[in-house]
């Protein structure tokens, strides 16, 4: 029902039967991803019925988001400063390093609290596919780093990979053993089994089968 | 990790871990319909690989679509003007008016583009078991529009409800139905049924029970 505005001309096919104003919002959740047309829609038309001041903090979010996290300089973690305030922690103990694909993963190992140590993010793992190599990752800033870390006072003495099981992970996890290994790194993963509360009956056979293979004695 | 910022003690339980600038665009994702905790930290995560620009427009979208979009006077859909540029359109004919429940229903039939007239949105549906009363819809300034366009220089004829068939769209139906008739109006709701391209295998029995209390004679 725009069609005869030129402002709207510039808009998707599809969109054009909306205001220009509501096409601009439903295209900007669009593009967001696993996000298509009618979730858009339903998203964009809840926005309308929600109160000023929420819009105004969703939008003020975005902003803010997007010009105050930076990447850390020495973890590549999301962070407002750098060094993040993980690692300026004084109380993490630097025998051990966390190796993690992507940002979220330091959020799920730190609400474990099981893991007291400092991080490297990678952003990303080694695909060939998708045209990922290591030159694309944090791989490179990781070796500087571990090479001054065992010459530390406090030496760095393990790394653990916290990667997760798929073709990409594994090969991820090798490339960074093969580079550690020489600076006289213990280098450990994650072990991957059977979920806490899983049922075996209900286990994937490929789960059952790395279950089996990291087997400890009892 | 950021525990101790009292600037983060506000945030809810489990978005501590984050800084703040990024909890806050998690919980903003959070507040739409159907985003859960997760999909809301995927898509925060999303929007910080996103160019500047992007996200710019994104907020900005936000903004725009809240300031200027208002319910139209006449027929209630969302517009950027009132009367809207569909009701300000003269080359709908004026003998047919269609009910909808939402806005995007209207969006819907004027995609379809098989109805070339005006339009009315109820904004929702009668619904006792959520609260929602007659009171609560735009039902009396329908009934006081039709009243006047019955007696305009080109009246109008017929009122089609396009309302999904539900016991809240049936019930709501019925309702208008019977304060419309006094007035003279043939009030008609669209035929629900088979759907263009489905299998009588596959449809469910209600749609099955509507197709064949709706059969025509051929």
């Amino acid at each position: 029902m725009y069609a005869s505005s030129s402002r709207s001309a510039a808009l998707p096919r599809g969109l054009q039967a909306y205001a220009p104003p509501l096409a601009r919002l439903i295209e900007s959740f669009q593009a967001l991803p696993g996000i298509g047309a009618k979730t858009a829609q339903r998203l964009a038309f809840h926005v309308l019925k929600q109160p000023d001041y929420q819009v105004e903090g969703f939008s003020k979010a975005l902003l803010e988001a997007k010009h105050t996290i930076v990447e850390c300089g020495v973890c590549f973690n999301w962070a407002t400063t750098t060094p993040c305030e993980l690692c300026a922690q004084p109380n993490r103990s630097p025998d051990r390093l966390g190796i993690v694909a992507y940002p979220e993963d330091v959020f799920a190992l730190e609400r474990s609290g099981e893991f007291p140590y400092r991080y490297h993010v990678l952003h990303g793992l080694i695909s060939p596919l998708d045209g990922l190599g290591p030159s694309d990752l944090r791989i490179a800033p990781l070796i500087e780093r571990c090479r001054q870390l065992v010459a530390a006072e406090e030496p760095l003495k393990e790394v653990v990979l916290a990667i997760s099981p798929s073709i990409e992970g594994d090969t991820t996890s090798l490339y960074i053993t093969q580079l550690l290994k020489p600076l006289g790194l213990n280098v450990s993963r994650i072990a991957f089994g059977l979920p806490v509360g899983g049922e075996l009956d209900y286990a994937d056979q490929l789960t059952i089968a790395r279950a089996l293979a990291g087997r400890q004695s009892v």
